[in-house]
Protein backbone atom coordinates (compact mmCIF):
# COMPACT_ATOMS: atom_id res chain seq x y z
CA UNK A 1 0.00 0.00 0.00
CA UNK A 2 1.17 3.16 -0.99
CA UNK A 3 -0.41 5.32 1.98
CA UNK A 4 1.41 5.33 5.38
CA UNK A 5 -0.40 6.48 8.66
CA UNK A 6 -0.99 5.77 11.52
CA UNK A 7 -4.38 5.33 13.65
CA UNK A 8 -4.82 5.69 17.35
CA UNK A 9 -7.53 4.71 19.13
CA UNK A 10 -7.55 6.28 22.68
CA UNK A 11 -10.23 5.05 25.10
CA UNK A 12 -11.42 7.50 27.53
CA UNK A 13 -13.13 6.92 31.13
CA UNK A 14 -15.86 9.08 30.00
CA UNK A 15 -18.88 8.31 28.29
CA UNK A 16 -21.91 10.27 29.65
CA UNK A 17 -20.96 14.12 29.90
CA UNK A 18 -20.84 15.46 26.66
CA UNK A 19 -18.66 18.52 27.28
CA UNK A 20 -15.42 16.34 28.22
CA UNK A 21 -16.23 13.92 25.51
CA UNK A 22 -17.02 16.95 22.61
CA UNK A 23 -13.31 18.66 25.18
CA UNK A 24 -11.72 15.14 23.49
CA UNK A 25 -12.43 15.56 20.26
CA UNK A 26 -11.71 19.50 20.46
CA UNK A 27 -7.97 18.34 21.03
CA UNK A 28 -7.92 15.94 18.16
CA UNK A 29 -9.32 18.57 15.80
CA UNK A 30 -7.23 21.31 16.64
CA UNK A 31 -3.92 19.00 16.10
CA UNK A 32 -2.73 19.88 12.65
CA UNK A 33 -2.11 16.91 10.68
CA UNK A 34 -4.52 14.70 12.49
CA UNK A 35 -7.83 13.63 11.15
CA UNK A 36 -10.68 12.68 13.61
CA UNK A 37 -12.66 9.52 12.32
CA UNK A 38 -14.63 8.47 14.59
CA UNK A 39 -16.16 9.09 18.39
CA UNK A 40 -18.41 7.19 20.20
CA UNK A 41 -19.96 7.06 23.52
CA UNK A 42 -21.26 4.28 25.25
CA UNK A 43 -23.28 5.41 28.31
CA UNK A 44 -23.23 2.46 30.41
CA UNK A 45 -19.92 1.46 30.35
CA UNK A 46 -19.61 5.20 30.98
CA UNK A 47 -16.54 5.32 28.11
CA UNK A 48 -15.36 7.21 24.67
CA UNK A 49 -13.66 5.31 21.59
CA UNK A 50 -12.18 8.05 19.91
CA UNK A 51 -10.32 7.16 16.51
CA UNK A 52 -7.87 9.40 14.67
CA UNK A 53 -4.97 9.17 12.22
CA UNK A 54 -2.01 10.87 10.32
CA UNK A 55 1.72 11.26 10.53
CA UNK A 56 3.74 10.05 13.91
CA UNK A 57 4.51 12.66 14.87
CA UNK A 58 1.07 14.58 14.49
CA UNK A 59 -1.03 11.35 15.78
CA UNK A 60 1.66 11.73 19.20
CA UNK A 61 0.42 15.21 19.97
CA UNK A 62 -2.94 14.49 19.67
CA UNK A 63 -2.58 11.21 21.90
CA UNK A 64 -1.37 13.59 24.34
CA UNK A 65 -3.41 16.28 23.97
CA UNK A 66 -6.65 13.44 24.50
CA UNK A 67 -4.92 12.39 27.79
CA UNK A 68 -4.08 15.81 29.08
CA UNK A 69 -8.02 16.56 28.65
CA UNK A 70 -9.22 13.42 29.82
CA UNK A 71 -6.64 13.44 33.27
CA UNK A 72 -8.09 17.27 33.43
CA UNK A 73 -11.32 16.62 33.62
CA UNK A 74 -12.17 13.19 34.65
CA UNK A 75 -11.94 11.98 38.52
CA UNK A 76 -11.51 8.41 38.84
CA UNK A 77 -12.67 8.08 42.43
CA UNK A 78 -16.38 8.98 41.16
CA UNK A 79 -16.57 7.35 38.03
CA UNK A 80 -18.82 4.00 37.79
CA UNK A 81 -19.65 2.00 34.85
CA UNK A 82 -19.81 -1.56 33.40
CA UNK A 83 -16.30 -1.78 31.80
CA UNK A 84 -13.20 -2.65 33.71
CA UNK A 85 -10.63 0.25 33.76
CA UNK A 86 -7.30 1.81 35.46
CA UNK A 87 -7.33 5.34 33.90
CA UNK A 88 -9.57 8.41 32.89
CA UNK A 89 -7.51 7.89 29.76
CA UNK A 90 -7.45 4.11 30.25
CA UNK A 91 -5.67 3.01 27.06
CA UNK A 92 -4.23 4.46 24.21
CA UNK A 93 -3.24 2.02 21.14
CA UNK A 94 -1.25 3.26 18.37
CA UNK A 95 -1.77 1.36 15.09
CA UNK A 96 -0.09 0.86 11.60
CA UNK A 97 -2.52 1.54 8.23
CA UNK A 98 -1.07 1.12 4.84
CA UNK A 99 2.88 0.75 4.45
CA UNK A 100 3.20 2.04 8.15
CA UNK A 101 4.99 -0.60 10.25
CA UNK A 102 4.23 -1.92 13.84
CA UNK A 103 7.97 -1.23 14.50
CA UNK A 104 6.98 2.72 14.38
CA UNK A 105 3.74 2.25 16.16
CA UNK A 106 5.93 0.44 19.26
CA UNK A 107 8.24 3.32 18.79
CA UNK A 108 5.32 5.58 19.52
CA UNK A 109 4.38 4.33 22.41
CA UNK A 110 7.09 4.52 24.05
CA UNK A 111 7.77 7.80 22.87
CA UNK A 112 4.49 9.50 24.46
CA UNK A 113 3.84 6.91 27.22
CA UNK A 114 7.31 9.57 28.50
CA UNK A 115 5.47 12.55 27.13
CA UNK A 116 3.03 11.49 29.39
CA UNK A 117 5.09 10.80 32.43
CA UNK A 118 6.79 14.03 31.88
CA UNK A 119 3.49 16.61 31.40
CA UNK A 120 1.21 15.00 33.13
CA UNK A 121 2.67 12.55 36.25
CA UNK A 122 0.32 9.74 35.21
CA UNK A 123 2.36 6.28 34.74
CA UNK A 124 1.88 4.23 32.24
CA UNK A 125 1.81 0.21 31.15
CA UNK A 126 2.80 -0.90 28.01
CA UNK A 127 0.94 -3.15 26.19
CA UNK A 128 0.14 -5.61 23.37
CA UNK A 129 3.15 -5.26 20.95
CA UNK A 130 4.91 -2.72 23.21
CA UNK A 131 4.58 -4.92 25.97
CA UNK A 132 8.11 -5.19 28.19
CA UNK A 133 7.10 -8.70 29.79
CA UNK A 134 4.76 -11.52 28.52
CA UNK A 135 2.20 -11.09 31.70
CA UNK A 136 1.62 -7.49 30.36
CA UNK A 137 0.84 -8.05 27.25
CA UNK A 138 -3.02 -8.44 28.06
CA UNK A 139 -5.40 -5.50 28.52
CA UNK A 140 -7.48 -7.82 30.80
CA UNK A 141 -4.38 -8.57 32.63
CA UNK A 142 -3.07 -4.68 33.05
CA UNK A 143 -6.65 -3.81 34.31
CA UNK A 144 -7.08 -6.62 36.47
CA UNK A 145 -8.19 -4.82 39.88
CA UNK A 146 -9.05 -1.34 38.28
CA UNK A 147 -8.75 1.74 39.64
CA UNK A 148 -9.95 0.98 42.99
CA UNK A 149 -6.76 -1.71 43.27
CA UNK A 150 -3.86 -0.05 41.71
CA UNK A 151 -2.40 1.06 44.40
CA UNK A 152 -1.53 -2.03 46.26
CA UNK A 153 -1.40 -3.85 42.40
CA UNK A 154 1.75 -1.34 41.82
CA UNK A 155 3.77 -2.58 44.83
CA UNK A 156 3.12 -6.16 43.87
CA UNK A 157 5.82 -7.75 42.14
CA UNK A 158 5.90 -7.49 38.15
CA UNK A 159 3.54 -4.58 38.35
CA UNK A 160 5.65 -1.44 39.06
CA UNK A 161 4.41 0.52 35.75
CA UNK A 162 6.97 0.70 32.61
CA UNK A 163 7.08 4.56 32.95
CA UNK A 164 6.20 6.98 36.04
CA UNK A 165 6.66 6.16 40.13
CA UNK A 166 5.12 2.67 41.12
CA UNK A 167 1.84 5.05 42.60
CA UNK A 168 -1.46 6.18 40.77
CA UNK A 169 -2.08 9.87 40.05
CA UNK A 170 -4.76 10.53 43.07
CA UNK A 171 -7.76 11.00 40.05
CA UNK A 172 -6.36 10.00 36.88
CA UNK A 173 -4.97 6.76 37.85
CA UNK A 174 -2.46 4.97 35.04
CA UNK A 175 -2.66 4.68 31.28
CA UNK A 176 -2.11 1.72 29.55
CA UNK A 177 -0.34 2.78 25.85
CA UNK A 178 0.56 -0.19 23.28
CA UNK A 179 0.84 -0.77 19.70
CA UNK A 180 -1.40 -3.32 18.10
CA UNK A 181 -2.90 -4.61 14.30
CA UNK A 182 -6.18 -2.86 13.35
CA UNK A 183 -9.17 -4.40 15.30
CA UNK A 184 -12.09 -5.58 12.82
CA UNK A 185 -15.49 -5.84 13.88
CA UNK A 186 -17.09 -8.31 12.54
CA UNK A 187 -20.59 -9.89 12.29
CA UNK A 188 -22.23 -12.73 10.27
CA UNK A 189 -25.70 -13.51 10.20
CA UNK A 190 -27.20 -16.93 10.09
CA UNK A 191 -30.53 -17.90 8.74
CA UNK A 192 -32.12 -18.88 11.84
CA UNK A 193 -33.31 -17.38 14.82
CA UNK A 194 -31.91 -19.97 17.28
CA UNK A 195 -29.16 -18.42 19.08
CA UNK A 196 -28.20 -22.21 20.11
CA UNK A 197 -26.33 -22.33 16.83
CA UNK A 198 -25.09 -19.31 16.63
CA UNK A 199 -23.25 -19.78 20.37
CA UNK A 200 -21.87 -23.57 18.80
CA UNK A 201 -20.88 -21.41 15.79
CA UNK A 202 -18.96 -19.18 17.78
CA UNK A 203 -17.36 -21.40 20.06
CA UNK A 204 -16.00 -24.04 17.00
CA UNK A 205 -14.22 -20.96 15.88
CA UNK A 206 -12.49 -18.59 18.64
CA UNK A 207 -9.35 -18.79 20.20
CA UNK A 208 -10.28 -19.33 23.17
CA UNK A 209 -11.92 -22.89 22.13
CA UNK A 210 -9.88 -24.61 19.63
CA UNK A 211 -10.53 -22.19 16.60
CA UNK A 212 -8.92 -19.29 14.89
CA UNK A 213 -5.77 -17.63 16.37
CA UNK A 214 -6.38 -14.19 17.02
CA UNK A 215 -10.37 -14.75 16.57
CA UNK A 216 -12.97 -13.74 19.42
CA UNK A 217 -16.72 -14.50 18.94
CA UNK A 218 -19.89 -14.93 20.77
CA UNK A 219 -23.46 -15.88 19.60
CA UNK A 220 -25.85 -12.93 19.77
CA UNK A 221 -29.16 -12.35 18.72
CA UNK A 222 -28.80 -9.70 16.33
CA UNK A 223 -31.64 -6.41 16.08
CA UNK A 224 -33.26 -8.16 12.98
CA UNK A 225 -34.35 -11.25 15.10
CA UNK A 226 -31.49 -13.43 13.72
CA UNK A 227 -28.82 -15.04 15.57
CA UNK A 228 -25.06 -13.57 15.12
CA UNK A 229 -21.94 -15.17 15.60
CA UNK A 230 -20.15 -11.49 16.73
CA UNK A 231 -16.22 -11.34 15.96
CA UNK A 232 -13.40 -9.54 16.81
CA UNK A 233 -10.68 -10.26 14.67
CA UNK A 234 -7.42 -9.10 15.98
CA UNK A 235 -4.87 -9.35 13.50
CA UNK A 236 -6.68 -9.85 9.71
CA UNK A 237 -3.52 -10.50 8.20
CA UNK A 238 -2.95 -13.73 10.06
CA UNK A 239 -6.45 -14.66 10.10
CA UNK A 240 -8.14 -13.20 6.59
CA UNK A 241 -11.96 -12.39 7.10
CA UNK A 242 -12.55 -14.49 4.29
CA UNK A 243 -10.91 -17.62 6.15
CA UNK A 244 -13.25 -16.76 9.27
CA UNK A 245 -16.35 -16.33 6.77
CA UNK A 246 -15.41 -20.23 5.36
CA UNK A 247 -14.87 -21.74 8.67
CA UNK A 248 -18.40 -20.02 9.83
CA UNK A 249 -20.43 -21.17 6.89
CA UNK A 250 -19.09 -24.71 6.97
CA UNK A 251 -19.82 -25.03 11.18
CA UNK A 252 -23.07 -23.36 10.59
CA UNK A 253 -23.98 -26.12 8.03
CA UNK A 254 -23.43 -28.52 10.58
CA UNK A 255 -26.72 -27.66 11.98
CA UNK A 256 -28.41 -27.40 8.73
CA UNK A 257 -28.20 -23.44 8.75
CA UNK A 258 -26.78 -21.21 5.93
CA UNK A 259 -25.03 -17.61 6.23
CA UNK A 260 -27.89 -14.50 5.94
CA UNK A 261 -25.22 -11.87 5.38
CA UNK A 262 -22.13 -10.59 7.27
CA UNK A 263 -21.22 -6.86 8.68
CA UNK A 264 -17.90 -5.08 8.82
CA UNK A 265 -18.97 -2.49 11.56
CA UNK A 266 -16.98 0.65 11.57
CA UNK A 267 -13.52 1.01 9.85
CA UNK A 268 -11.31 -2.02 8.01
CA UNK A 269 -7.96 -1.19 6.61
CA UNK A 270 -7.45 -2.23 2.84
CA UNK A 271 -5.68 -4.51 2.96
CA UNK A 272 -8.38 -6.60 4.81
CA UNK A 273 -10.70 -5.93 1.90
CA UNK A 274 -7.95 -6.78 -0.98
CA UNK A 275 -7.78 -10.18 1.20
CA UNK A 276 -10.96 -10.64 0.87
CA UNK A 277 -11.05 -10.17 -3.15
CA UNK A 278 -7.21 -12.09 -3.29
CA UNK A 279 -9.21 -14.98 -1.93
CA UNK A 280 -12.11 -14.95 -4.04
CA UNK A 281 -11.09 -14.33 -7.24
CA UNK A 282 -7.78 -16.44 -6.59
CA UNK A 283 -5.70 -13.34 -7.36
CA UNK A 284 -2.63 -14.90 -6.39
CA UNK A 285 -0.23 -11.77 -7.25
CA UNK A 286 -2.30 -9.13 -6.84
CA UNK A 287 -1.21 -5.78 -4.98
CA UNK A 288 -2.93 -3.94 -2.93
CA UNK A 289 -0.58 -0.75 -4.70
CA UNK A 290 -2.82 -1.67 -8.06
CA UNK A 291 -5.55 -0.01 -6.48
CA UNK A 292 -6.05 3.35 -8.22
CA UNK A 293 -7.36 5.09 -5.12
CA UNK A 294 -3.77 4.16 -3.28
CA UNK A 295 -1.52 5.22 -6.13
CA UNK A 296 -2.98 8.87 -5.59
CA UNK A 297 -2.39 9.17 -1.89
CA UNK A 298 1.14 8.34 -2.18
CA UNK B 1 -15.64 6.70 -1.27
CA UNK B 2 -14.43 9.73 0.03
CA UNK B 3 -12.03 10.31 -2.88
CA UNK B 4 -12.97 12.24 -5.67
CA UNK B 5 -10.65 12.47 -8.97
CA UNK B 6 -10.60 12.27 -12.54
CA UNK B 7 -8.41 9.71 -14.47
CA UNK B 8 -7.11 10.14 -17.91
CA UNK B 9 -5.76 7.69 -20.06
CA UNK B 10 -4.25 9.33 -23.45
CA UNK B 11 -3.46 7.27 -26.26
CA UNK B 12 -0.75 8.68 -28.62
CA UNK B 13 0.82 7.54 -31.73
CA UNK B 14 4.15 6.65 -30.79
CA UNK B 15 5.76 3.76 -29.31
CA UNK B 16 9.18 3.56 -30.23
CA UNK B 17 10.68 6.67 -30.21
CA UNK B 18 11.65 7.58 -26.72
CA UNK B 19 12.11 10.70 -26.59
CA UNK B 20 8.90 11.81 -28.18
CA UNK B 21 7.38 9.13 -25.22
CA UNK B 22 9.52 11.24 -22.95
CA UNK B 23 8.44 14.36 -24.03
CA UNK B 24 4.62 13.57 -23.43
CA UNK B 25 5.45 12.04 -19.72
CA UNK B 26 7.53 15.22 -19.05
CA UNK B 27 4.38 17.69 -20.14
CA UNK B 28 2.19 15.40 -17.63
CA UNK B 29 4.94 15.34 -14.77
CA UNK B 30 5.26 19.29 -15.45
CA UNK B 31 0.84 19.94 -14.70
CA UNK B 32 0.96 20.81 -11.39
CA UNK B 33 -2.02 18.70 -9.22
CA UNK B 34 -1.91 15.99 -11.55
CA UNK B 35 -0.15 12.67 -11.04
CA UNK B 36 1.97 9.94 -13.80
CA UNK B 37 0.49 7.10 -12.79
CA UNK B 38 1.69 4.80 -15.56
CA UNK B 39 3.37 5.28 -19.34
CA UNK B 40 3.33 1.81 -21.12
CA UNK B 41 4.80 1.80 -24.93
CA UNK B 42 4.26 -1.18 -27.43
CA UNK B 43 6.42 -1.32 -30.68
CA UNK B 44 4.56 -3.32 -32.65
CA UNK B 45 1.19 -0.94 -32.40
CA UNK B 46 3.66 2.36 -32.64
CA UNK B 47 1.73 3.40 -30.02
CA UNK B 48 1.61 4.57 -26.12
CA UNK B 49 -0.39 4.23 -23.29
CA UNK B 50 0.12 7.40 -20.45
CA UNK B 51 -1.96 7.03 -17.48
CA UNK B 52 -2.46 10.05 -14.77
CA UNK B 53 -4.65 11.52 -12.33
CA UNK B 54 -5.75 14.64 -10.18
CA UNK B 55 -8.15 16.57 -10.07
CA UNK B 56 -10.40 18.24 -13.24
CA UNK B 57 -8.78 21.58 -13.93
CA UNK B 58 -4.99 20.17 -13.33
CA UNK B 59 -6.42 16.66 -15.54
CA UNK B 60 -7.65 19.09 -18.30
CA UNK B 61 -4.23 20.73 -18.73
CA UNK B 62 -1.96 17.49 -18.90
CA UNK B 63 -5.01 16.42 -21.40
CA UNK B 64 -3.83 19.44 -23.55
CA UNK B 65 -0.50 19.53 -22.78
CA UNK B 66 -0.18 15.96 -24.14
CA UNK B 67 -2.05 17.12 -27.32
CA UNK B 68 0.15 19.87 -27.71
CA UNK B 69 3.14 17.69 -27.50
CA UNK B 70 1.82 14.54 -29.87
CA UNK B 71 0.77 17.11 -32.42
CA UNK B 72 4.20 18.73 -32.55
CA UNK B 73 6.04 15.28 -32.62
CA UNK B 74 4.03 13.08 -34.46
CA UNK B 75 3.54 12.65 -37.88
CA UNK B 76 0.96 10.37 -38.83
CA UNK B 77 2.13 10.30 -42.99
CA UNK B 78 4.85 8.29 -41.63
CA UNK B 79 3.37 6.44 -38.83
CA UNK B 80 3.22 2.49 -39.27
CA UNK B 81 1.70 0.31 -36.67
CA UNK B 82 -0.25 -2.64 -36.07
CA UNK B 83 -3.33 -0.53 -34.38
CA UNK B 84 -5.68 1.31 -36.04
CA UNK B 85 -5.47 5.47 -35.74
CA UNK B 86 -6.73 8.23 -36.59
CA UNK B 87 -4.55 11.49 -34.63
CA UNK B 88 -0.81 11.84 -33.51
CA UNK B 89 -3.17 12.11 -30.39
CA UNK B 90 -5.34 9.36 -31.20
CA UNK B 91 -7.87 8.62 -28.03
CA UNK B 92 -7.97 10.94 -24.62
CA UNK B 93 -10.74 9.23 -22.78
CA UNK B 94 -11.74 10.75 -19.55
CA UNK B 95 -12.31 8.76 -16.16
CA UNK B 96 -14.38 9.15 -12.78
CA UNK B 97 -12.56 8.20 -9.50
CA UNK B 98 -14.27 7.75 -6.28
CA UNK B 99 -16.69 9.97 -6.19
CA UNK B 100 -16.16 11.88 -8.99
CA UNK B 101 -19.08 11.21 -11.69
CA UNK B 102 -19.26 10.77 -15.17
CA UNK B 103 -21.17 13.77 -16.17
CA UNK B 104 -18.23 16.03 -14.97
CA UNK B 105 -16.04 13.83 -17.54
CA UNK B 106 -18.37 14.09 -20.53
CA UNK B 107 -18.01 18.27 -19.54
CA UNK B 108 -14.51 17.97 -18.98
CA UNK B 109 -14.27 16.46 -22.80
CA UNK B 110 -16.45 18.78 -24.02
CA UNK B 111 -13.84 21.66 -22.71
CA UNK B 112 -10.66 20.08 -23.60
CA UNK B 113 -12.07 19.07 -27.39
CA UNK B 114 -12.72 22.61 -27.66
CA UNK B 115 -9.29 23.80 -26.03
CA UNK B 116 -7.80 21.62 -28.86
CA UNK B 117 -9.64 22.82 -31.68
CA UNK B 118 -8.65 26.03 -30.69
CA UNK B 119 -5.05 26.10 -29.56
CA UNK B 120 -3.85 23.19 -31.92
CA UNK B 121 -6.47 23.20 -34.80
CA UNK B 122 -6.86 19.55 -34.53
CA UNK B 123 -11.12 18.65 -35.24
CA UNK B 124 -12.49 16.17 -32.38
CA UNK B 125 -14.66 13.10 -32.07
CA UNK B 126 -16.42 13.04 -29.02
CA UNK B 127 -16.88 9.37 -28.00
CA UNK B 128 -18.29 6.88 -25.43
CA UNK B 129 -20.35 8.34 -23.09
CA UNK B 130 -19.13 12.08 -25.00
CA UNK B 131 -20.85 10.90 -28.02
CA UNK B 132 -23.21 13.51 -30.25
CA UNK B 133 -24.79 10.46 -31.90
CA UNK B 134 -25.33 6.44 -31.18
CA UNK B 135 -23.05 5.38 -34.44
CA UNK B 136 -20.23 7.70 -33.41
CA UNK B 137 -20.24 6.11 -29.41
CA UNK B 138 -17.84 3.19 -30.43
CA UNK B 139 -14.41 3.54 -31.03
CA UNK B 140 -13.74 1.43 -33.87
CA UNK B 141 -16.19 2.92 -35.87
CA UNK B 142 -14.73 6.01 -35.10
CA UNK B 143 -11.37 5.01 -36.38
CA UNK B 144 -12.74 2.96 -39.65
CA UNK B 145 -10.63 3.95 -42.45
CA UNK B 146 -7.80 5.55 -40.26
CA UNK B 147 -5.96 8.67 -40.61
CA UNK B 148 -5.33 7.77 -44.53
CA UNK B 149 -9.29 7.75 -44.87
CA UNK B 150 -10.02 10.78 -42.68
CA UNK B 151 -10.44 13.22 -45.16
CA UNK B 152 -13.00 11.16 -47.31
CA UNK B 153 -14.97 10.39 -44.19
CA UNK B 154 -14.96 13.80 -42.96
CA UNK B 155 -17.09 14.37 -45.73
CA UNK B 156 -19.65 11.59 -45.70
CA UNK B 157 -22.85 12.38 -43.90
CA UNK B 158 -22.89 11.77 -40.06
CA UNK B 159 -19.07 12.25 -39.95
CA UNK B 160 -17.89 15.23 -39.91
CA UNK B 161 -16.26 16.01 -35.93
CA UNK B 162 -18.07 17.41 -33.43
CA UNK B 163 -15.95 20.54 -33.26
CA UNK B 164 -13.46 21.73 -35.94
CA UNK B 165 -13.22 22.00 -39.53
CA UNK B 166 -14.18 18.85 -41.64
CA UNK B 167 -10.71 18.77 -42.89
CA UNK B 168 -8.32 16.69 -40.50
CA UNK B 169 -4.77 18.72 -39.18
CA UNK B 170 -2.42 17.46 -42.09
CA UNK B 171 0.14 15.75 -39.84
CA UNK B 172 -1.82 15.07 -36.23
CA UNK B 173 -5.27 14.05 -37.88
CA UNK B 174 -8.13 14.31 -35.74
CA UNK B 175 -8.97 13.23 -32.33
CA UNK B 176 -11.16 10.86 -30.19
CA UNK B 177 -12.10 12.77 -26.80
CA UNK B 178 -14.45 10.96 -24.56
CA UNK B 179 -15.93 9.84 -21.35
CA UNK B 180 -16.11 6.29 -19.49
CA UNK B 181 -16.02 4.32 -16.77
CA UNK B 182 -12.38 2.27 -15.76
CA UNK B 183 -11.84 -0.44 -18.18
CA UNK B 184 -10.18 -3.40 -15.86
CA UNK B 185 -8.28 -5.61 -17.70
CA UNK B 186 -8.75 -9.55 -16.06
CA UNK B 187 -7.46 -12.35 -17.17
CA UNK B 188 -8.42 -15.93 -15.46
CA UNK B 189 -6.35 -19.24 -15.89
CA UNK B 190 -7.58 -22.41 -16.81
CA UNK B 191 -6.25 -25.33 -15.02
CA UNK B 192 -5.43 -26.87 -18.85
CA UNK B 193 -3.07 -26.11 -22.26
CA UNK B 194 -5.97 -26.69 -24.39
CA UNK B 195 -6.67 -23.38 -25.89
CA UNK B 196 -9.75 -24.32 -27.46
CA UNK B 197 -11.77 -24.41 -23.83
CA UNK B 198 -10.65 -21.27 -23.19
CA UNK B 199 -12.11 -20.01 -26.39
CA UNK B 200 -15.29 -21.76 -25.57
CA UNK B 201 -15.26 -20.36 -22.50
CA UNK B 202 -14.49 -16.62 -23.79
CA UNK B 203 -17.72 -17.18 -26.28
CA UNK B 204 -19.86 -18.28 -23.37
CA UNK B 205 -19.36 -15.12 -21.27
CA UNK B 206 -18.63 -12.33 -23.54
CA UNK B 207 -21.59 -9.56 -24.70
CA UNK B 208 -20.97 -10.32 -28.75
CA UNK B 209 -21.58 -13.73 -28.41
CA UNK B 210 -24.61 -14.11 -25.92
CA UNK B 211 -22.86 -13.67 -22.41
CA UNK B 212 -22.35 -10.90 -20.20
CA UNK B 213 -22.83 -7.07 -21.12
CA UNK B 214 -20.11 -5.03 -21.22
CA UNK B 215 -17.23 -8.03 -21.24
CA UNK B 216 -14.89 -8.51 -24.37
CA UNK B 217 -12.88 -11.76 -24.01
CA UNK B 218 -11.00 -14.09 -25.88
CA UNK B 219 -9.00 -17.55 -25.18
CA UNK B 220 -5.30 -16.98 -25.44
CA UNK B 221 -2.11 -18.89 -24.61
CA UNK B 222 -0.88 -17.34 -21.27
CA UNK B 223 2.96 -17.30 -20.82
CA UNK B 224 2.90 -19.91 -18.18
CA UNK B 225 1.66 -22.52 -20.96
CA UNK B 226 -2.26 -22.77 -19.18
CA UNK B 227 -4.99 -21.90 -21.09
CA UNK B 228 -6.40 -18.11 -19.83
CA UNK B 229 -9.72 -16.05 -20.82
CA UNK B 230 -8.38 -12.56 -21.60
CA UNK B 231 -10.95 -10.36 -20.70
CA UNK B 232 -12.10 -6.54 -20.77
CA UNK B 233 -14.50 -5.15 -18.26
CA UNK B 234 -15.77 -2.33 -19.55
CA UNK B 235 -18.36 -0.76 -16.93
CA UNK B 236 -17.56 -3.17 -13.82
CA UNK B 237 -20.13 -1.47 -11.52
CA UNK B 238 -23.03 -2.86 -13.77
CA UNK B 239 -20.52 -6.53 -14.18
CA UNK B 240 -19.09 -6.80 -11.34
CA UNK B 241 -15.56 -9.15 -11.25
CA UNK B 242 -17.08 -11.65 -9.14
CA UNK B 243 -19.90 -12.00 -11.53
CA UNK B 244 -17.59 -12.74 -14.62
CA UNK B 245 -15.32 -15.13 -12.30
CA UNK B 246 -18.38 -17.31 -11.48
CA UNK B 247 -19.61 -17.77 -14.82
CA UNK B 248 -16.22 -18.14 -16.05
CA UNK B 249 -15.64 -21.15 -13.19
CA UNK B 250 -18.84 -22.51 -14.26
CA UNK B 251 -18.71 -22.75 -17.80
CA UNK B 252 -14.99 -23.97 -17.60
CA UNK B 253 -16.70 -26.90 -15.82
CA UNK B 254 -18.49 -28.16 -18.48
CA UNK B 255 -15.10 -29.31 -19.81
CA UNK B 256 -13.87 -30.29 -16.28
CA UNK B 257 -11.18 -27.87 -15.97
CA UNK B 258 -10.86 -25.20 -12.59
CA UNK B 259 -9.74 -22.49 -12.62
CA UNK B 260 -6.33 -21.61 -11.80
CA UNK B 261 -5.82 -18.16 -10.52
CA UNK B 262 -6.65 -15.07 -12.72
CA UNK B 263 -4.93 -11.69 -12.54
CA UNK B 264 -5.62 -7.97 -12.52
CA UNK B 265 -3.71 -6.38 -15.17
CA UNK B 266 -2.84 -2.61 -14.08
CA UNK B 267 -4.71 -0.67 -11.84
CA UNK B 268 -8.21 -1.19 -10.47
CA UNK B 269 -10.61 1.20 -8.97
CA UNK B 270 -11.14 0.91 -5.28
CA UNK B 271 -14.83 0.25 -5.68
CA UNK B 272 -14.41 -2.88 -8.24
CA UNK B 273 -12.38 -4.73 -5.17
CA UNK B 274 -15.29 -3.80 -2.35
CA UNK B 275 -17.09 -5.04 -4.74
CA UNK B 276 -15.60 -8.63 -4.94
CA UNK B 277 -15.15 -8.45 -0.98
CA UNK B 278 -19.31 -7.61 -0.66
CA UNK B 279 -19.83 -10.80 -2.89
CA UNK B 280 -17.48 -13.23 -1.73
CA UNK B 281 -18.45 -11.85 2.16
CA UNK B 282 -21.62 -11.25 1.27
CA UNK B 283 -21.67 -8.10 3.10
CA UNK B 284 -24.70 -6.46 1.73
CA UNK B 285 -24.66 -3.10 3.99
CA UNK B 286 -20.70 -2.36 3.19
CA UNK B 287 -19.92 0.83 1.67
CA UNK B 288 -16.02 2.30 0.23
CA UNK B 289 -15.98 4.96 2.53
CA UNK B 290 -15.74 2.46 5.60
CA UNK B 291 -12.43 1.61 3.99
CA UNK B 292 -9.74 3.37 6.59
CA UNK B 293 -7.78 4.97 4.03
CA UNK B 294 -10.20 6.34 2.08
CA UNK B 295 -11.34 8.20 4.69
CA UNK B 296 -8.12 9.54 5.37
CA UNK B 297 -7.68 11.00 2.14
CA UNK B 298 -11.18 13.00 1.66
Amino acid sequence: MALRAIECVPNISEGRRPEVIEAVAAAVRATPGVKLLDVQSDASHNRTVVTFAGGPNAVAAAALAVVREAVARIDLREHRGEHPRIGAADVVPFVPVGAATMEECVALARRVGQEVWTALRVPVYFYARAATAPHRVRLPDIRKGEFEGLAAKMRQPGWAPDIGEAAPHPTAGAVAIGARPPLIAYNINLHTTDLAVARAVARAIRESSGGLVGVQAMGVTATSGLAQVSINVLDHRRTPLARIFDLVRLEAERYGVAVAESEIVGLVPLDAVVDVAKAALRLHAFDAAQVLEARLVD
